[in-house]
């Protein structure tokens, strides 16, 4: 339904980099990210491929770690996006953060947007937390 | 107007520390704040006081640059607190973040706010950093 | 519980036409809206129609169509009302959008709002899509 | 540039009785509201007065002080509506709260959306008090 | 996981009157959100009865039921806050604000942050309401 | 201070035709935000030309006057991106609305983002009406 228009070639480098940081920072979630958008808006997945992950986040200026540190930050306190805010939460954990720091920026926002923000991206964690202690078979729906 | 209800002596740690580490962070702008309180909500000045500051970022479990990377990321996102936005990117490069990584933080946020909050973000920025740039009689109004 | 207080007279004409602006949009899904409105607060089902689509909606100075693309647009990019979204989402193409055109305009917001308001948007565009295509038994729920 | 649309007769008994509860809680400040609307949207200074003054705050299932305690709440909450704000404050100052009542409601905002948000809601007050208590003539601008 | 860092002495006047406010208000919900927090955030569970239960609820400024108004305005309004808004509707009403008086709130909120939010905080009430309807067996998860 | 990192070749066909439709919709009010960006953070202004202009605007399957009606929609409801607003209202303008089609789609936005939302939507719509009615001299700032 939604045409591809970029030629392939145009942009392949940042779709290629791109590809690269997401399988880096979110694991086998990213894909399922843009497999879900495949029948809806392919050349959507593709945006969200080449300009936040093959643009921004390859960016040397900052690190991943505080890119994600970022993230989780701003997810928490705008409260109308759990499901990337725990696709972010996996990625703060797989680019070097401890579930403590993660908690601990949560619990900070409650002084930037408030205590219920801070308390829905407390027991998002909590979920993220426990997807990652089940045992393998689980993980995979 | 607005009487002091806690016995001074009842939370005297967590003011004493609040102050000290809005002090580390924000220098004089943190206490203009506070200033600018008493007139109208003297307890309110004690509360931020004590519970961001002696609460929250004295906590050893996350570096205070980390913690900076949190609130930039998250008062750009929001869009709706241009004077905190602006102490905070005041606090970020005094806790150790480079000019390049509040830049970086505030492009980020079109991934995730859109691309007017990160235009309104680094137009913040850019303010703090000229202020920074001016003689010091400059900054002191 | 809650008592009606104008006369049924006195604004009978902006209900009228609401109620019938109700329907060419939102065909029997707005009026499941004021049913279940109708327990707890009736008369926020009249205003319901009053305003917004008796007042609002009936104004010749601009065509249904692009009233329906002003409201995706701003509930996408608001990002925190995901019944109405889908609401907006059937009226959109009932007076006249494409589904191309829906998947467009929630592509757009990334650019104002972000990518999660934008796959948030998408997502709920995707399961309306698939309510209408699947056969009419499915759809009385 | 913005045609009426209903016939004057229809409404006259919601707009009269807006008019007359918008002139109660708001004084002059409401009024300037819909003259400064008149050269662009006539039609929605109408509404202004119809919907939000003759149906919801005539209705007499809650008091005015404390519909004026949710709405001073809510905008400080919400934090991208200044100008409304300080109309409200003064709402609330009119109809029976004291200054120390909406200074409560500001400082208790931090709970439910941060602290930037219940700063900006004091300074806001502060203004208003200070208009409140200058001298009549520096009021009339 | 999240280390208790003050001495449980320091703050335990705020700790206890905040507790015993808390359960004036929210009864057994409050004790229910302190129970989930203990195995993510601990501390956190404790700054949430210090600073908005210990600090600010007991402020005598302001009686409880215009607390509570404020408070459901002002979830109502931001609308990203379910599970919190849903709690003070409860609180709401152990304080004194009768179900019509929610009600109206709620529907007052049209007029400041648009009809989805304040039919979703209708919604939201809706289910609180028969909650407490239901027999006592059905009200304990 | 903030290096290009792609090479100018690589993205050069997107580069160019964001240049050009951001040209058709804003003029020059792009083009100095583009400008107003090179101190701080000329990647971003690469970004911005690149993505919004040269990925989403340039798509056929929407036209630009209804992109238009997203936008200022969108950035009405949102309320905190108010230079924003302002150039898209330019924009609108620029691609065919007629000014009150730009009138009724920010009264539309009161019943999805409330009154204050419309109002300082509207307001920011008679400036810019003012801008393009003032002569040409008092237009170069």
């Amino acid at each position: 339904m939604a045409p591809t228009h970029s030629p392939a070639s145009e942009d392949s480098a940042r779709y290629t980099r791109g590809l690269a940081k997401l399988r880096e920072i979110d694991g086998d979630a990213g894909q399922r990210v843009i497999d879900a958008l495949a029948p809806i808006a392919p050349d959507f997945a593709r945006y969200l491929i080449e300009f936040p992950f093959g643009d921004i986040y390859t960016r040397p200026e900052l690190d991943l770690k505080s890119r994600e540190i970022a993230t989780v930050a701003a997810l928490t306190a705008l409260g109308n996006a759990a499901p990337q805010l725990k696709v972010h939460v996996h990625g703060a954990l797989n680019v070097g953060c401890s579930r403590q720091e993660v908690v601990e920026i949560m619990m900070q926002m409650a002084v930037y947007a408030g205590f219920p923000a801070a308390l829905n991206g407390l027991f998002a964690a909590q979920e993220v937390f426990a997807q990652r202690d089940a045992p393998p078979v689980a993980q995979t729906p």
